[in-house]
């Protein structure tokens, strides 16, 4: 099954949004055995959209948009399709309802706009979108597939996991393509090239390696008839890696360092509390992503001046020795935090977050440090003298040191 | 000048790697007096290619290509565009001699597969890559240009502004393109379109609309010969988008909350401390994004439990007698903040992150306070049950109200 993708909006054409739905899209397509051919950004343009379904009917077996079905005249995806197909939209009334419901919700009217999305053909289906106003379309005619979903990611991937990939997976019985990621910080690209070498240049399973924000990559993707088949030929690559990086793995697949840190805490009913200077609150922030950090996260401060540092119960001679950017500080804070807040492990970021110098150390010095049960684990390094790339690294590297130093508290 | 972009390789039809390059070319375009009317996203398959620029050629006047023209057998961006023009590439033997220099500066020989890069078409010239051993190609035939650049962005950019740039300069002498980003929070995309309806559906000044994470943006577009009449027409545009929206509107062009907040505090010499619950230091975080934020962030606290609150002096009686989640914790804890950190501005933040609801509230419900020198404000509002959209609404909003608050306390 041959597939495109249609990014629509003019905002992508000015440069003013990156488009990710694309790319996002194309990660989920190899396990259903579809193949992306195409992806195209096209602007809120009647006759070009129209080209474009045109097109992709002739070239394509299934077209996924994004984009286009909000309430405004800019949103021209629904006219583009029922013109492709030669069809007449017209206004569904239990679509009406539920959209006025759901203002109503809100105490408000609905405006006259949003009777657009109630618009449908005669080939298309609505698709529930549980986060937004905007309805989705499943069109089906002659064979070929078109699913429009709305451009908001917080709205299209909820509808695609719960509404299309379902559906997709019935219609395909093509090979299926499954993927495991081991995600790994502390060594270098070409070390790993190295240890594991004979794993690259196959065709199947194929293994890719990939630098990210947080730590080096590793994509296992094998191709087979059936789900089961593929998995059994990841099982011997990932068994070898695991072999021999093992200490540097920290999570698989689309986990996160705050998720696997906060695993690592919840299961062993331990706390943890935060103290940050350099990094902000990114640290506190990254940790409460996690749905259910309540369990495990106390809380946390960001302070950027000695006195606040003092009045969160870090000692004052500490604080007069040493420099606010040191591993002395940051050691102090971690106990503090931990003591002040009754938790089991506090982790605390000190460091130069820029523009300035502090004490003459350069933009990006960090200093962690990690208050356990039994020991403390502390770390100072220098990241690329950027805010954002300071703060998650800093954040990344302190939630990976927690997860080991856990598991290595409570193994030994 | 119509133009249209290729984005070239088979990593970004795998979600591997996510295309930069279309939308960091998009934003180049306008202010030359190019339209740009496609991105497309093309895999290494010659057939493909060579269809692509086939096309291109018909519908616009310039085709921006980036990637695939490394020297492996995957790389077939050279030979597509030879095959669309109808041209043989030749051996180029000074580029040859080139290429030979830079690999024997690095001691090794030249791989025999880069002698690809050395080819060149009739109709082609080379364009110089400081930082790479790809150099790009700038072919011109019956009025068309096709602009070859390689994919890694460190080396596409600077051929782009050293080469690229200056020769399209040359040669449009069309229309320069202005825009002016309004960005407002609190009414609707739909309420907005009805409000100021008379401005939609303009050719010249274009004005678009856009649903954001920080609100609704308003896009007013103007093309003419020169950038002062382009501002001019802006003008009118923008005036009446002011007086229709004007409560609404919290910041312009590239402006964050954070950063319109922040320019607030720093203008007047003020400073700002947060205390969240809900939010989990997503604000402390936001705020600290802004370089120079130190200037006046005093600092924050997140605490997830009443135990924490009161140690950060949130009276224990509005504790004891309300919810966590409730405008009158909000209100305690923005007044505690402001007064132990000792700044001028209190923010508070709680509610309902999830996953479970508190107190019979449900997910989504929020409370913000901000205690400022003369008065408080208080808000409470519902935002969609996902943790990242409550973290960034209740920020966001929070922020908002700060600039205003300030605003007014300080013109009053």
């Amino acid at each position: 099954m041959k597939a495109e993708i249609l990014s629509i909006g003019t905002e992508l054409l000015m440069g003013e949004l990156t488009d990710t739905n694309g790319s996002w899209i194309a990660t989920q397509l190899p396990p259903l055995g579809i193949q992306l051919q195409w992806v195209s950004i096209i602007g809120d343009d009647l006759d070009k959209l129209t080209e474009a379904f045109t097109r992709g009917l002739d070239r394509s077996d299934v077209i996924f948009t994004t984009g286009g079905l909000g309430p405004t005249q800019d949103d021209l995806t629904r006219e583009a399709v029922a013109a492709a197909l030669g069809e007449t939209p017209t206004v569904q009334q239990e679509v009406v309802d539920n959209l006025e419901r759901y203002f109503a919700g809100r105490g408000i009217a609905m405006p006259a706009h949003n009777i657009k999305q109630a618009h449908l053909i005669p080939s298309a289906q609505f698709v529930r979108n549980r986060n937004g106003t905007a309805p989705g379309w499943w069109a089906e005619r002659d064979g070929k597939i078109i699913v429009c979903m709305p451009g908001p990611p917080g709205e299209m991937q909820p509808i695609w996991h719960e509404e299309i990939a379902p559906r997709l997976r019935e219609l395909v019985d093509e090979e299926v393509t499954i993927t495991r990621n081991i995600k790994t910080l502390g060594m270098s690209e070409a070390a790993i090239d190295e240890e594991i070498s004979e794993f690259f240049g196959h065709e199947n399973p194929y293994l890719g390696i990939y630098s990210k924000a947080d730590g080096i990559h590793l994509r296992v993707i094998a191709r087979a008839g059936d789900e089961e088949t593929a998995r059994e030929m990841i099982v011997p690559v990932e068994a070898a890696i695991t072999e021999r990086l093992g200490p540097y793995i920290w999570g698989y697949d689309s986990e996160t360092p705050e998720e696997a840190a906060g695993q690592a805490l919840s299961e062993r009913g331990l706390t943890l509390a935060t103290m940050e200077s350099a990094s902000g609150g990114f640290l506190a922030n990254s940790i409460t992503d996690v749905p259910g950090s309540t369990g495990y996260f106390k809380g946390g401060v960001v302070a950027t001046t000695k006195e606040l540092l003092a009045a969160s119960g870090v000692p004052s001679a500490t604080l007069r020795q040493y420099s606010l950017a040191s591993a002395a500080t940051a050691l102090a804070m971690a106990n503090a935090v931990r003591e002040t807040m009754g938790a089991d492990y506090g982790i605390a970021i000190t460091g130069v977050i820029g523009p300035e110098p502090v004490d003459d150390q350069p933009v990006g010095q960090v200093y962690v440090a990690i208050a356990g049960m039994k020991q403390v684990r502390q770390l100072e390094f220098r990241t690329p003298p950027r805010r954002i790339v300071i703060k998650r690294r800093v954040a990344n590297t302190a939630l990976t040191e927690l997860r080991k130093l856990i598991v290595e508290e409570h193994e030994g």
